[in-house]
């Protein structure tokens, strides 16, 4: 095996020199500012050590990559029943799409694609103001990250809101099928706070680790889920986490991941690493363009693939 | 680790006490005659031993299990040039869909869909006449499972041929779009008869040995595929290996697999075993209930799951 | 010819005794309280006489019968650069489905389904606060029926705004393709107030024969719009006017109509008449199930189809 | 009311020097070859008289204006159980979509899109040989037109039927749902040779002479079909006769009419005139550009649109 260290120079290298970069996200101001020449990786090992290179340190929008964490905390909550409310199954489709919902009476596909997402933020709210359930969702980024200093950014926020049509349009479709129990400004507002949380590399890593160590933060040994819930919530990873591009992710990288068109993406080596990386460029699926070819080339060099070393 | 065998046993045990078994398949009227009450499972390990339980020496039609082996073969004759004529993402859609195919002109999803195997056939008959890539096909498995006994069920090809509207209607579409360069008839032929060939549990093991052992075949040593090939072949089939019901084989077994309207599935753990399953009776989405029920309980058992032990 | 009173007096007979009556609309609660058993038609002449029978003095919600008189004043306002924003197409799809929507980039097929009348309603509005735009409409009509009595269901419009889910989601859908300037809650606030103006078949009848008449008021000589215009909204009423039984209307009853799931239809027969039906059970497409019978038979009798007598 | 045969030269003489002339169909060689320059116009009025100007008296390729002629025939052989096979909606989508006909089982939206064209060549096969049924609309078709002279080219069948792979893949589709009867072979051998038959304007108008004469050949005296079925023609034809064009026929027109991609158009003023335009360049939904300016002209100025005059 090669030296982390060393491969993750080496990719960041690459990263920082490559010209063709993806095009940054513009679907709200906010995020259309960002510099198109950041690249930052960072690898948490089972032991709690991260290792970084290039813009490990400096945070970005998480958006999409939230929403691991949310159905993390719909399965604590609600167990299996949340199954009743949203599927675990590729969509085939864009992440903002509303054709299936249609076909399939307002029940998103996956928790991952963004109608699926609002219908866990429904569940988190139950029993809860927005501004509780967002707190809860802090609460827990943080533990996980083991770092009190992680924020929402409140202008992303507002970007998000003025420019959110096309999830309210979901939310409100799904409301008129009975699939959201809370008023749709309530569940958006949870929504789009969450997707405004501000992590580094070295953040994310962290905070993911207990889905590369069969649920259990390695660090603190707090057991956050059960192993089995760790293993599916990578399974659906695996299956849906980057759109109508998980496929070509799981041929390229072989790994469980979630990406945000933050330009993160959180990758789980079962047993071996939780892996953030970030550039904010995207490709046309919405997914990091470079974030993706390091992933690839990280695994690779260090045999990381669950799909044979 | 539990004891292979004794688990297999207590699999196979389960497997033929179970009452809910699924439906057979009676699209075509040879499959439908099959005894709904068998079951048999196999596992090869990479030293080239196999472990049985119940029918694992019983032929059945292996139906699109057929489709791993033949995508194995178009990827050594075209490389990856066959990407330009199919896709490799989740559909989303059932087996026989054509929905997506007018939105996609032509181009199928993934070679796991009946319209992608049909397009992996017409990539395998380039230069030759159907007899002679069936019987291309016929030596390769036989090779992989060293076995020179397995035969191409003709009266199952037969039937197939007789009831194969909807695959030549898969057929005609994809060659109105030019996707399909040989004649209609002669890609049928090829696959209708790679469905008719009929393999035991303990064969398809066997043969399915190179993609646990990173494309090589341990047993005679030979180097079938390279490494990254076999590792991409095992994220297909995880991705796409069940159809609309992919993601819920992930969630529940978490390794990759293909199956087969026969009641048959391949599954690989990379690295660790070969497996395969065998119980006619299909569940919604076309795929082996008990077959499926059986790999998730000897996953889970084993430790085998690629997302976490 | 038979006589037209005599025509009226059965049908209405008919329509009273029938016991296979439809389903009253139950998606907003005030709509859900309407005696099913209620039936009513009138017939405005180019002389302005009405003939009646039933209950054609009591009013009804018109709900999408509204969408006439709107895309008539949007016609008059926008002239044919409305065009960029609405089709004038069957949809092949039901009332409030979103699918094509997204297939077509937010542009809705024609002004006819939710999303079309949503993207006129926004046309209205331009230049206007929703309370103007909504007067605007209702003086409108008001003057078309020559009756400053007919007013605004306000208990229909606030049902309308609190079960307003599915057209909220069309409306926000449109807005993020920016195919609607004005907020969302203002253009809602316009669409789902047409919807709950209430009027008799009488009054409605009156209110169509500028359609009937080269879209000139007959009665006071006004000419509302061009003669071209009158018979192009005729077009899009045959084609369109039913939703996904548009087909089934124009093969029964062969007369440009529009329906609303109040259980009301405008129909015109060019050149001879205007005429309203009400009964409000609904058949599966929304459309009101005595009324369609009713105007099918007085079509026949009265020889007045527009494809052939 | 203008004269009509002075329109009909202004008519064509505007066509003849139209620069924009649309794209001749390329889907078949034989189509392919016809001369873009070609414009003709012909109208029979109900005292059998036909009225021409341009190039009326040049034999075309009907292609799918014989749909109007087949669905007659089914109609009389068959009544109103044909609707069990296929419905008399717009489909709003392409002629040759599959999208829907997976949607709805097998049973195509209306008689005059490709898939309800083929559905109603297996009716009228019922009892007969290929060659027979193929007779039966010849023969039908020459009646009408008073014409013993008009004939299938053969070589456009054998061009259809060598590229047919599209009409070969709906009808296998609708094969596999049980809603084609007889050999999809002996299927597509009758609907190739019914679009393959060959008439001018003149020819075409006069054949649907009983369309506008309530089912009755005025010529002749002959009672085609009841008066009711020719309604119900002119309704289908009006909704669903230019495909995804149909809305925009009726808006600009206001006539049922029925196009072929050989550039031909047959539109029906009930009660005044059955017309035939001619000129191969297609616009974007397969339609005449040229001949529907025509129409869209001619109707205009004669005050012959059944929407109003």
């Amino acid at each position: 095996m090669a030296d982390l260290q060393s491969v993750l120079d080496d990719v960041a290298r690459e990263a920082i020199e490559a010209t063709d970069r993806g095009a940054v996200a513009n679907y709200i101001p906010e995020l259309a500012k960002v510099d198109p020449g950041r690249f930052g990786i960072a690898v948490a090992l089972p032991d709690g050590q991260v290792h970084c290179a290039g813009d490990a340190q400096m945070a970005f929008s998480i958006q999409s990559v939230s929403k691991v964490f949310t159905l993390t905390m719909a399965l604590g909550k609600h167990g299996d029943n949340m199954w009743s409310r949203v599927g675990r199954e590729p969509s085939g489709n864009p992440f903002n799409s509303i054709v299936q919902l249609e076909q399939e009476q307002g029940r998103p596909r996956n928790p991952f694609i963004n109608a699926g997402a609002i219908a866990v933020a429904d569940l988190i709210l139950s029993g809860h103001q927005p501004r509780e359930a967002i707190g809860e969702i802090l609460r827990f980024i943080r533990d996980l990250a083991d770092d009190g200093s992680i924020t929402i950014d409140e202008r992303v926020a507002r970007s998000e809101t003025a420019h959110g049509d096309r999830n309210a349009s979901l939310a409100h479709f799904m409301k008129s099928f009975g699939c959201i129990d809370h008023p749709v400004d309530h569940v958006l507002g949870v929504y789009f706070h969450q997707c405004a949380i501000a992590m580094s590399c070295r953040q994310l890593a962290r905070a993911g680790l207990y889905l590369a160590g069969e649920g259990r933060d390695p660090a603190s040994g707090a057991q956050v889920i059960t192993s089995q819930r760790a293993r599916r919530i990578n399974a659906i990873m695996l299956m849906c986490g980057h759109y109508d591009g998980s496929g070509e992710f799981a041929y390229r990288v072989g790994l469980p991941g979630k990406s945000g068109v933050g330009g993160g993406i959180l990758a789980i080596a079962p047993g071996k690493a939780s892996i953030a990386a970030w550039s904010p460029g995207l490709d046309a699926a919405g997914n990091s363009k470079l974030g993706s070819t390091a992933l690839e080339h990280l695994t690779r060099r260090m045999g990381w693939s669950v799909f044979g070393s």
